[in-house]
């Protein structure tokens, strides 16, 4: 059987942590990878304007022949869902080829979990104010309350490295306060950077609530679409074999191999390489 | 006498906070600002990314007919420098206006300034990395010790609205921690958006370190170019007087025109509206 192909798109490279659980969750499968460093990040961006940009990536995808294309980016990803009385403005049935974002899976997945009906959401700015995930999860269930926080300092934190810091910590704590407050039993990391902060989250949720974030739910997608089996072992905290990941960026700065090499869990030593594309 | 026009361009917002001081000590000047709100932050972007998005606002600049440009934008300020070995990336001569940077004229005022010859530079990752600020100092005197730091959490800070914050407090002590340690006796802020951020600096500086930010030491450089007088009173909080000046964004989100306002210290219902301009 032909080897699958998945291209991935992501306004930078929090998106890896999408394409990390992919690459291990669907070991048969080669994947493209672009981010859009040159121009992230798209969370104080217009909707336009990120469909513009979002509509060149997945046009830059296509060549590769991919059999799907994940939109990794949630602030990207809500140009493809119409949002109340705003329609798509970026129709996934215009392409030859399935268009997945990540916010209806991990939606579902969230309201899959909850169990007193109560979902906190933490994302960016823009993605908070599309309300994308109430309306994905109560289009599911109408009964779920979901309560959003835009939480823009947490992807400078991580780009910072300083994933597991007090001050990290009481960022964290002050945005999910009003969460807690509400009860709820589930979280979405409405933003792909989020898992980085696991230790901080860990922190200051306890045990007691799930965590959602998009690799999963997008992998258990991507295996119904293409017809593959999903690798149900504990996913490795080392992301193992990368010769099937090709890496493009807009603008391939110094940091971009280190940066990826640090989030995709592999020692710095390992072979990772960025080519520059433009879209 | 035919009023002045002068341009200026930022890779957002950040430099209006050099438009409201010029605008305050140069009363007889029209302004147009240019912020590439589409495509910031600069900071994380390379030199030739860089030197090119700058290329296009000068580009856009030209048909207003300024007097003077100002590259209000730290980091695109450096690709108008030679910086050791590698060329100015933009040579200012290639237009018929001056083009004028904020790394030169704040790096003379600093030189100007310390008594101690150490002089400490805050600064976007980009900005640091150039060392644009130690080999200007140095130029003019190379006694002077330049002791730099990254601090990529404070714009997003800013942005934040988290201005007076226990948590911006304490990120400011740690970036500073290192620098107070060489006992420097004058501050650069080598970003624009630095100086809405002065309670924290006053709290962990004390009244011992001179602060440089880019308006003054700009405002009296253009004053000697145009041949115009100087405006010697203490600066204004609130900027007065806003109709001759043209504000361009190359996305203008919901949120540009609210932003915009509490940095120039503007009451919200003052009439100020950004237009959109492709560069």
């Amino acid at each position: 059987m032909k080897k699958k192909v998945v291209g991935i798109f992501d306004s930078g490279l929090g998106g890896l942590t999408v394409l990390k659980t992919l690459n291990d969750k669907l070991p048969d499968t080669d994947f493209i990878y672009i981010g859009d460093t040159a121009r992230l990040p798209y969370g104080t961006k217009s909707r336009e304007t990120i469909a513009r940009y979002t509509r060149q990536a997945i046009q830059a995808l296509l060549p590769y022949e991919p059999d799907a294309i994940v939109v990794a980016c949630n602030t990207a990803s809500t140009a493809l869902l119409s949002l109340g009385s705003a329609p798509a403005l970026i129709s996934a049935s215009d392409f030859q080829v399935p268009v997945i974002n990540v916010i209806e899976p991990g939606a579902e997945y969230a309201a899959k979990t909850t169990q007193s009906k109560r979902v906190g959401v933490l994302a960016t700015r823009t993605t908070v104010h599309s309300d994308a995930y109430r309306m994905c999860i109560q289009k599911l269930d109408p009964e779920i309350l979901v309560y959003s926080q835009a939480a823009p300092l947490l992807v400078p934190l991580v780009e910072e490295g300083w994933e597991d810091d007090p001050i990290t910590n009481l960022v964290v704590f002050r945005y999910l306060s009003v969460l807690l407050q509400n009860n709820i039993d589930t979280l979405v990391l409405g933003c792909t950077h989020y898992p980085a902060l696991h230790a901080s989250f860990a922190r200051v949720c306890g045990q007691s609530i799930q965590r959602v974030d998009s690799g999963y739910p997008v992998a258990e997608k991507l295996s119904n679409l293409l017809g593959q089996s999903l690798n149900r072992e504990p996913e490795q905290e080392q992301s193992s074999g990368l010769e099937n990941i090709k890496f493009f960026a807009t603008d391939v700065a110094m940091s971009v191999n280190t940066a990826a090499k640090r989030i995709l869990g592999v020692s710095q030593n390992t072979p990772l390489e960025f080519t520059g594309i433009d879209l």
